[in-house]
């Protein structure tokens, strides 16, 4: 019996959705398509097929937490998902060779479905059948792609070329003549005319053994570090092996850091010999940019995608993105808005691929607004910052039932807690005693400090924080039930 | 001696600027233009001439005391100005026949000066120096308007077309041969290369008595009213006067109401052989919507009006307002943005007359995005509702210096106050205490309290209320220092 592993790629930070994504909460862990978020999907998508303790999420260090809490609302399946840590971001031939060592060290014999985590892909059970075909591809000892039948002369995207008259014993898979660079406009017409050129939707299904190799051949230095990083990893009986895991620890980053950063497409897919392609028949969006949600969302009959607080009169062929506040719009055509709590963006569709000139702006000036959400979810809940001014901050948290917030204190702030619903049970210093709605509490300056909500419904507090530094890192943790 | 007075006529409500005017924070109350509100620069640019005391602004009855609270930052002039308070809104015929009957009641032999509150000349002391120009003309018993040089085929506007050929006595002034109504484009443009058209002002100067009975020749039943009002408001000796002051303002609300609601260009400039023209020298603009702008305020080398948080990217020609929250823009181009706190408007220029529409949306819908702004003034300071939710509300309070809130209770909520700036004074039930920045302190229900601020900075509150109504309208007020 073979395993089937599913490794899905969730390091990209994504700047193309601002003001939506910000780099603490990047596209997969939006809700900009379907019901659920796009990494949510993606799991939910798999889980039909792999089982959840086989289902490996690769991200980077500073992400995987958050990811971590993120997908908690899956329930038990959440729990045997497991994490591969990237030190650092890198392309997709390192992440993919790093999830290759990790189920090289489990088992000799597995098959890795390799799907980025943010794609949209509405129709399930047509993915499945054709993830399927894909598999009978793998245990032939290929690496399978899926294409995408054009339906129109896209410049964005590279294409993979099929050669129908390559027989090959597997039906419905077609062998690959080869892959080719972004076309330009008059080559992408030619292209779609053809009928025999798909576009290339980065999800491969492969053996593990199979992909170890062909990185081996065409892509040997990479290979060589990977190795290396396998025995520092899972070989404790390396000679040169640093005994301290801080040390090993830093000698890993060192080697990762110093992998070529080069996506498989190139790297492997485009020079190997032994590349099939299945057709896909389910619809697909790689989720480039905000226009890209023109394939994968329904518009109304004037072209538009509409979603929150909007009133529009007029406008045509435009995405509105609103949430509760109001957004009015008159007369647009071909426009995107975007807005969220501290930010609106205005952009025609046909410059949204210029959007990262924005969050670069941002980031120069030293600003916030790239960064994080002015709500933020938590593992027990969410806070919202709903003003912060000079000496102060305001915060309304939401605290789940039978979450509770870790022990901690602040050294530099004080904070007035006024309950509007739901009961808290507040620990200060050696005191415990409940808070009812209506009702308020003070936690002083250096004040070791726990808010719990005993209760069945969430409970709600307006935190007043009052001090001359405000900012998250004021924070000691002495218990935590989320390990921070 | 003949006295002057300035007729403010300040009764629009104006849903044109929307989101940045609400309807109790109409055009003339916004900085739009200028370092000042509208109404207030339009006082400050009269006072130069004319004596604080003889200033009257006519506005409805229901914005009256919002206005005298607006201007109270012109300090001592502010006291002396006088309201003249329509039961309801009318055109300017009417008010400015009220204005008249008033004025006559006063003094026989008096000049009104009558202008708009909401519109942007920025040149003060050429508007001076033709005003003096009209008041002499007004002397010799004509009415007299200013007419504004057309830089463009304008289409918006009705024209004055004076005639050069009928000399008068009065050097720069220039008898009108008539009023036209709003020309199509091409008569537009005839206009503008004929050379002795020019845009109607709705600035006017005249005496007293003549407008009164021009009135009374050209609109006999509007001055028949008049007269019945001024009888019932300053005759105590007519015969069926009712006894009673709310009778006697039942009565006069009704009178007013029925008066023919006509404009004084229409109404009487139209129709009158006796009028005569300034050509303006100063810049001007009526401010009829936000493309308006263009012609008021310095634009950037792209042709871009930019106030406020923005970040922009390549936009040309296009009129963006933002406050705090950071507005993103890219690539626009004669577009129109326009950021408040809980409204976002996004509109082509050449759409902006439209506008109304979505105030009449949000009218019909029940909502509150057209009526106030979160941030509201207040004699005393300001407020700002920071959230509403189930069963709470918080607002961010502001008292001035040595300012204090009315002696008040409320039946259906409590408040919980938190100082974040400034020390508080506060009264509840018999105590009086001190509160101090980082300190708390609760309003139960039916607790009589007020807010004070003994010192020399702002008081700063955030007052989270809890209850399950949350309105405005549960106060009941026992002290006020501002007659509320």
């Amino acid at each position: 019996m073979i395993n089937i592993f599913a490794i899905i790629l969730a390091g990209g930070s994504g700047t193309r959705f601002w003001p939506l994504s910000r780099e603490t909460c990047p596209k997969q862990m939006l809700r900009i398509v379907g019901e659920d978020t796009l990494l949510r999907q993606t799991i939910k998508r798999i889980a039909g097929l792999v089982s959840p303790k086989n289902i490996w999420i690769v991200t980077t260090q500073d992400k995987a937490q958050d990811m971590r809490f993120h997908i908690e609302s899956l329930g038990s399946m959440a729990k045997e998902i497991q994490f591969i840590k990237e030190p650092i971001g890198k392309n997709t031939a390192p992440a993919i060779g790093l999830a290759a060592i990790h189920l090289n060290h489990l088992s000799l014999d597995s098959i890795m479905i390799v799907m980025p985590s943010d794609h949209a892909i509405p129709d399930t059970e047509k993915f499945m059948s054709d993830l399927r075909l894909a598999i009978r591809g793998a245990m032939e000892d290929y690496l399978v792609t899926f294409g995408i039948k054009p339906t129109r002369p896209e410049t964005g995207y590279g294409y993979i070329k099929i050669n129908q008259a390559l027989r090959i014993a597997l039906d419905g898979l077609f062998k690959v003549e080869r892959f080719t660079e972004k076309p330009d406009s008059r080559t992408a017409k030619e292209y779609l005319s053809e009928g025999n050129y798909f576009w290339n939707s980065g999800i491969f299904v492969w053996k593990t053994s199979k992909i170890l190799s062909e990185i081996e051949m065409h892509l040997p230095n990479l290979h060589k570090t990977l190795q290396e990083i396998e025995s520092l990893l899972f070989d404790p009986h390396k000679p040169d092996r640093p005994d301290k895991p801080d040390e090993r620890h830093a000698r890993w980053t060192e080697l990762y850091a110093s992998l070529e950063n080069i996506s498989v497409d190139y790297g492997v897919m485009e020079r190997s010999r032994d590349v099939l392609m299945v057709p896909a028949t389910f619809r697909w969006s790689d989720l480039g940019n905000w226009a890209a949600l023109d394939e994968v969302i329904e518009k109304d009959d004037a072209g538009n995608i509409m979603k929150g607080n909007v009133i529009d009169i007029g406008s045509c062929d435009s995405t509105i993105f609103a949430g509760d506040r109001l957004i009015a719009t008159l007369g647009l055509k071909d426009m995107v808005v975007v807005d969220t709590p501290d930010a609106t963006l205005v952009v025609p569709k046909e410059r949204v691929q210029e959007i990262r000139k924005i969050v670069e702006v941002l980031k120069k000036n030293g600003r916030e607004e790239h960064l994080l959400h002015k709500t933020v979810e938590r593992p027990w809940g969410s806070y919202t910052v709903l003003e912060k001014g000079q000496g102060y901050k305001i915060k309304r948290v939401v605290l789940n039932p039978k979450a509770r917030l870790s022990l901690q204190l602040h050294r530099r702030r004080s904070e007035h807690w006024v309950v509007v619903g739901g009961t808290a049970r507040v620990t200060r210093g050696d005191e415990t005693y409940l808070v009812r709605t209506n009702e308020s509490t003070y936690i002083p300056i250096n004040a070791k400090h726990r808010l719990e909500n005993l209760g069945d419904e969430p409970l709600q507090i307006i935190e007043v924080q009052n001090g001359e530094y405000l900012e998250e890192d004021d924070i000691e943790r002495f218990e935590d039930d989320y390990g921070r």
